[in-house]
């Protein structure tokens, strides 16, 4: 389960302890609310609930425009990684960010993603965590990652070396012709670290914060955890959805809801699967 | 200059005439709008502003639940094709539409474009007129087009043969990290068929209607264009802007502005090109 999911309705502890009710081993979490208690206190949490860390949100963002912002981003997403290591996460999302104002296209955006990550990856591999990368959709090209297909992730990571895989999430590459494709070639190369699903719903009102739960939307769910199975992966189903609507109701009840659409729809491929 | 980027704020009359007396020699229509005052009268009104139709909109929406759905689509596609080429329009605009209820995934509705393509080419053909795949942004693929690449354009026009062809649109494609040379394939088959342009907005409020005029956003136009050109593409650079901000802009400012961004951004490399 990722934080993301509740938002403010349930800080820190509320959400671990949730989880730990429910039954999960790991959680995945954000910078933010880790600062808003500090690294050891949240150890703690973590630890009295019996819980690890997947998934840590997130180097970045670091795109920039001049050398001294460029460092300074470096610096805080070094930071991350830091703390992310300190919690015995799995994996650090990495985040790259926006276009610089007045920048056009994506060629310079995607060039500097590839030449950051080299230090930054460096760093991870020093603290023995890995960077995850994840594509994000194309309406987010602009303002939140140049990084939009399962193919460019693949090629970055064949770049960059090892230490560094992919989060594959449904709501950001479910439309690309390719995925199925891209998902098995993901999985030979051992790239595959997490699998978040949510759901895209008809009409999507907001690029952001309009994310539908499981089986509400269009996206063949049951069909690419196939996929991600099938490609070698092991761990979680991880929960991540950014809404309004849901971010609006008792947290108790999203909690509830989204594990029981997850045991509708990949409890079968699970069972299958072994 | 295509009418959509005026909606109501011109009828049809008023459209022609504005797009004439700014020297243009091709407009492209919407059916809705010819429907309005019958064919004839539109017929008239082209002739007397001395301008030809270069994209009629649209074939479709045609994705259909029951074979009855179905064959009531491909009648009315029929019809819109029959006048398009009652004016004389240089392609007609396909148009898939929405995902059926209940529906996952993309799958099925791709393999359902690619199969009633095959009768509406027919008529096409028959017609005397092509029809021009336009594929568009993934965050439409539920609910307008299941055809979000390039890539499965060409492929579709591939499998089709001849009479059909892509218009590239900057909107949808310039995220798209095989765009360039996804054009020039398209280009080397002869399959661009048409060039839209507009920007894309930081922030993008609404996913249908808040297209940006061109300069006003991140698409590297200049580039994309340069793209188009080398490709071998001759055709006229056709501003389709569906904003809610524009359309509720004195019209004749709208067209001022975008006959001027085109003149700054498209001129140099026009020049180059010869």
């Amino acid at each position: 389960m990722n934080h993301a999911t509740f938002r403010t309705a349930w800080r820190f502890e509320a959400f671990t302890q949730a989880c730990a009710a429910a039954g999960m081993a790991r959680v995945s979490v954000w910078g933010d609310e880790v600062d808003r208690i500090g690294v050891t206190a949240a150890q703690q949490v973590l630890q009295d609930n019996g819980l690890t860390v997947f998934g840590y949100n997130r180097a970045g963002p670091f795109l920039a425009t001049t050398k001294a912002e460029r460092a300074d981003n470096l610096a805080t997403a070094r930071r991350e990684i830091d703390k992310a290591a300190a919690l015995g996460a799995d994996h650090v999302l990495v985040f790259p960010g926006r276009l610089s104002d007045g920048q056009k296209g994506l060629c310079s955006a995607r060039r500097q993603v590839a030449e950051l990550l080299v230090p930054l990856l460096d760093h991870a591999r020093a603290c023995g965590i890995r960077l995850a990368l994840e594509p994000l959709h194309p309406m987010l090209a602009g303002d939140r990652s140049p990084l939009c297909t399962m193919a460019e992730a693949i090629q970055l990571c064949d770049q960059l070396g090892d230490g560094i895989g992919i989060v594959v999430d449904s709501y950001h590459v479910w439309w690309d012709p390719a995925l199925d494709a891209q998902i098995a070639l993901a999985g030979e190369k051992g790239r595959i670290l997490g699998f978040h699903v949510n759901d895209w719903l008809v009409p999507t009102r907001h690029l952001l914060t309009d994310r539908g739960m499981m089986g509400d939307g269009i996206i063949d769910l049951a069909h690419l955890h196939e996929q991600v199975l099938a490609a070698g992966y092991q761990g979680p189903v991880e929960v991540e959805i950014f809404s309004d609507d849901w971010w609006g109701r008792d947290p108790a009840l999203v909690l509830q809801t989204a594990i029981q659409r997850c045991e509708s729809i990949f409890q079968n491929v699970e069972s299958q699967h072994g």
